[in-house]
């Protein structure tokens, strides 16, 4: 019998946002294998620290920061190897994501090398979406509003298109994009209704206005959410 | 001293899928609130029914389905006294919340009524928006997709226009809008693109081609999701 593949979502930092269901699945697999970075540091299993089972094989995949794909494709590649053959040999094997393993999640990268040939579940977690909103004490969308996510990277002309009459919007993946993204909102209109947040619900969150953010400050893990307009919510 | 008022996210069905915080918090509060039906039927109670401490105080609101404002907004105002009231006795208060509170949920009607004079706390959930994902066994939304939420009410122009373009989206609110939804997508040749499941992570989740749900047949807890472009996640 061959093992399954679970993606786990453990939510976005604070460790009380996992759910009772990566908790079981977490506690029951044979390996746990996370993203890290190249010297080892892993957000995801910092997450999940208090909860590891004593002597659970641990699989650490190092993702090399690099523009290029290739070196990180090849690093799916081996740990797809790797954990194929666990799973083949009868395996559990638990991937842990930061928030949900299916909202921009790097889940992806081995969902689709392994998912055609083994049983996979995603267990989804709460996303940095929502908890940024939850940690900036505001509605992200309510009633009939439309609401965009949209990462940071892109140009300025496909963000000012896409948040042209949007009621609520989410941009993600901000961290040196900040600068840019700040005078694009500026020429919007939309700088009022912006709020920033990095690290939500870690020990090191910080909300800021977008006046207060250093040009060089924001993180990987920012997050600027346009809320809905202000009227009551009524 | 005033207490505390919970919106606690108890995600989209499945209990398992409660966070360790909302279950904390579940089984400390002295007063226990949710949304129902005016026969009593409460999704979000029945998540958490397995948790609830013996003899906590549960308030109902029970909402009237109109599509009138007004009996809602009544019955809002009521609860928003009552639950303001034992804020004011220095107890504490969740209101559950089926999926996550700020993520189109009607936690924001009693947000909107007490946010100014109470202390208010907001711990995400899973929403459905990554629990349908997850269901459906394919990413959401990958690298630097776009990803529009959108709610089936909103006439066709503006869905379409928002559609338009978009990498992955989400069409919520579908029930009775199903049909009128489907033949949209279909002229949009959106189709084929487009996944239906209704109820994901309960004991009664469906999913089903387009096609093969009945035009009267979607609940209101269904969703459409228009998946990303399906070049391989490598
Ligand atoms: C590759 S995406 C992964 C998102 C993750 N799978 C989720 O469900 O939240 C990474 C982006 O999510 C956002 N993000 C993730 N965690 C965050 C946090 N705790 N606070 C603020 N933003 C966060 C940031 O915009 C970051 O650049
Ligand atoms: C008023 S919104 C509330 C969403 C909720 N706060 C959340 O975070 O998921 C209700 C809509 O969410 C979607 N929804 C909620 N739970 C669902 C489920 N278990 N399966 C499919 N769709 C669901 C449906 O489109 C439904 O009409």
């Amino acid at each position: 019998m061959s093992g399954t593949l679970y993606g786990l979502g453990v939510g976005p930092g604070d460790p009380e946002l996992l759910t009772l269901k990566a908790l079981r699945l977490l506690r029951a697999v044979d390996v746990v294998a996370y993203p890290a970075l190249e010297d080892g540091d892993s957000l995801a299993r910092a997450i999940v620290a208090g909860h590891l089972p004593d002597g659970v094989e641990e699989y650490a995949i190092r993702i090399p920061m690099t523009v290029a794909r290739a070196p990180a494709q090849a690093v799916y590649d081996v740990a797809a190897g790797y954990l194929g053959a666990a799973l083949d040999a009868g395996r559990s094997v638990a991937v842990l994501c930061e928030g949900d393993p299916f909202f921009y999640g790097s889940f992806m990268y081995l969902f689709g090398r392994l998912a055609e040939r083994h049983r996979v579940e995603v267990v989804p977690g709460v996303s940095s979406l929502t908890a940024c909103a939850a940690r900036l004490g505001s509605p992200l969308a309510a009633r009939n509003d439309t609401l965009a996510v949209l990462p940071a990277p892109l140009a300025d002309e496909v963000l000012a298109a896409r948040l042209d009459g949007v009621d609520a919007a989410a941009i993600i993946k901000v961290g040196r994009h900040f600068p840019r993204v700040r005078a694009l909102l500026d020429r919007l209109g939309l700088a009022d209704r912006a709020r920033y947040v990095e690290r939500a619900t870690m020990g090191t969150e910080r909300i800021l206005p977008l006046d207060a953010v250093e040009s060089d400050g924001a993180p990987y893990f920012s997050t600027i959410l346009i809320h809905r307009r202000g009227e009551a919510w009524s």
